[in-house]
């Protein structure tokens, strides 16, 4: 059975695209089993993604594609592979625990390369499966030497394609985030753009909210904490406590990093403009 | 058939309420149809509500309870009966002629005594129905002269018990609100806490949520838009335009409105704290 | 501004379809707003759903796609239109009301002809919109004989796209339905393929069921209800009863059938094989 | 602090039973943390589930409300403590290791006394957290023989108080299902009462549902699969293939399994009618 590879194509938008990248296809005698495009004409943008199968020359085919669409595309040729991904927690394990089940029973299209966190916590969890634990403690450290070390701990992954925070709770640096940009995903412990700060579920609580929800989303620079890939809500009532939202949030949270991580690593998201464009 | 009470406590926790509830009604040789009961143990408060069937006095029955419970008790008795409410509107139907449709097929358990409007656009929709379309235009006058105007128009209703602002666009001045106090019932264009502001779905469409809502809550003069009674969201993507995410949420809208007005006819909510409990 | 042709292919997969058929629009200068296209691999079939905007020749370009993909392909090319629809319902008014207010709105893309009922009493509500209402009462007359006359009526209709069951509680038979293939719209009061029997909110009461939906779709000869469009569901309790779910659930249905609807009049849907592509 | 008890009470409804009630936790100096009570019209049973703590003398407590409730009254006054619960499974993972992952955090109230399944494909997982994995294998086995077999283990357990069927593939004969009525529970791969047999997930593909969903009931010798404790669904569409469905319903699955299992932990569930009450 033929390999299927994935071709991801990011440009403005004109008249014929559809037709140029489909006779690239059809003349290197490629079989298009699926088919994605999106025009937003607001920003004047095309987005596509195929998936074909055949004979494939990823190099040839690249820059055949480069020649016949307009100048500054952005063309991916995604040949099939499992993607490597280093998970980053704290504490919680819900999260965490999702994703290890998931790899375990082989439901994960990816290499977990490590799990690394600022406390020991969650060491034993991951010890059971058999990937290194990697505890960088902050303790007495600056947020920026702190990441340093995460940094060099990371390094030495040099085929690492994702970072999952997995319930990381330290906020990054601008630094780190550019040393991943859109590399980072993360899920956010709220509905988005609602109850940014601290104990999200408190304040739900609080403010005696009727639904709780959370959001998976890109890291990146920008305030509203980056373009948001996944949402889902759960309702709730006055005999709801804050630990009750929490409860029940972490199994919202859990479920929205997950399928957002699936559409990550299926290659089927493009970023601009501060969101998403998913097929 | 016997006619069923609603009768609603709202007092500070102690020891032996729901005893000290139930006993009267059982002297009173009257029938428990239902009862709900909850305690808040963070602000340490009770409250309860019961329906009840029986030969209820209604005065002596609320003097006994009175003799009963904790000095401060709030105590309501109230008689099956429709309630009396006046919609306001201002160029949207979606929200006003859900309404409308429930009250022509007798599913709304409510006397609609007006519709009033700053537009009159809606008057030929208002008119089908056999309803008093008010309109009290706001050209050239300032918010606080236009309210007047309104308010003298409600002032005519002297058994009016909840204004419902079915999509009415302006902002009510504190003074508006304080003199229907826990009586204005709102559809707010967006899923509370966020996009307050004008133009929600355009700000949503912006900033790539993946989630749009709804939140219908009581008016009160608090920054963040008072209690909320009932919520809703409805999943979106990045191929939805603005205009189609108003559409969708029009329809949160209408459905999350007429649920929440249902609650409050039925006498089900208790307000405290800026939130609801709901019975 | 240009207006939007619907290019609508149904056809067996095969190798370079997307290619043909853009390459059919770019010669002839036609622009792509949008494009969606599924390959169903089980039943070796594709789907294509274009948007097209220039100067469309619509015989000229059927005669070229024709010529251009396999024989037996199904195209249809769609000029801006509204579409004529005739509603059918019998005593509920919610799923009837729902789509009046939004064609009083201007929010249903379509000229309602009519109001078919088998008995009169929506007349008086429908009569405020100024549209036709015919009863067609069914009182001594065999299921045959009460359709030919239903038929009679529909027939001076020549124009007619689709008919909406809009809460229509007769069942047609294989005649009606064969007379109007693949154009009968219904609203199911149940979450197919449950409780397809009547009162289905009773048996759903019985049944001690923690959710109820709705369901819309084409209706067809085959057992089990014909190809699904859309459906939906609301979370219930204990304490709900028969009729608080019928409340709920019918909350539902006019939701789900005019979103149904709207999808059928946008021309996004293709029909095989008892089920749906949507697009 | 002192610990709190819960009292289930479940009888035939009369006049004065929460007076009576309450009246006796009142004479014994009890608090009431909660109460909620649920009268069924229909059947004219009543239902009320307090939550008490003070000073309990569990007999001293039972006797005075069974002398002070209607005969035949079932009462039953639960200390609080840790369920002991058995997972039984086949071959796949994603409900168990939902399960695991949250009894390694201390999240899930009970004590798994052990995992039994038929195959020993899930034995590595469940060895990781140091739980006891029992396979009894069917092979060469009659239904009977096999769960002879199986009951012999449990039997072994005396003080269990539920079995969770986590993915346990194997229909139970009625004579396991008497021998612990109203203490299995069981997640169905399907949102009943639809799709009964064998892979439903491919029935739903083939019947082109727009919605799938699962269900968690007590399993009893009923043909429709025994009283629904929690439902919910997932939004799917032409392009999902039945493996899509699949993994989108093992989500669905393992969350409201475990939703299910803390309903039953917390003692919140009557059954009666084939149905449940839930507080």
């Amino acid at each position: 059975m033929d390999k299927i590879y994935r071709v991801l194509i990011d440009t403005q938008d004109e008249k014929g695209l559809v037709y140029k990248i489909s006779s690239v296809f059809y003349n290197n005698n490629l079989n298009m089993v699926s088919n994605n495009e999106f025009v937003d004409k607001v920003n004047n943008k095309f987005f596509n993604r195929s998936e074909v199968s055949g004979n494939v020359n990823t190099e040839a085919l690249y820059t055949e594609l480069k020649e016949t669409l307009p100048l500054k595309t952005k063309i991916e040729i995604i040949a099939p592979r499992k993607k490597n991904i280093v998970l980053m927690v704290t504490k919680e394990s819900h999260a965490l625990g999702d994703l290890l089940i998931r790899y375990e029973a082989g439901e994960l299209d990816a290499n977990i390369l490590a799990v690394v966190s600022n406390y020991d916590t969650l060491k034993p969890l991951v010890d059971k499966f058999n990937i290194p634990f990697i505890c960088v403690e902050h303790n007495d450290l600056s947020r920026s030497e702190h990441e340093k070390l995460v940094l060099k701990k990371l390094s030495k992954f040099d085929n690492l394609d994702y970072i999952v925070l997995a319930k990381y709770m330290r906020i990054l640096t601008p630094e780190f985030v550019d040393a991943y940009e859109d590399k980072i995903i993360n899920i956010h412990h709220s509905f988005l753009p609602a109850f940014i700060g601290a104990n999200p579920y408190k304040q739900a609580y609080e403010r005696g909210v009727k639904i709780i929800g959370a959001t998976s989303h890109f890291v990146n620079n920008n305030l509203d904490e980056g373009p948001i890939i996944f949402q889902d809500v759960v309702h709730v009532n006055h005999a709801h406590k804050w630990t009750d939202m929490r409860a029940l949030g972490r199994d919202v949270e859990k479920i929205v990093l997950s399928k957002a991580l699936k559409l990550v690593l299926e290659d089927r998201i493009f970023v601009y403009a501060n969101k998403t464009v998913i097929f």
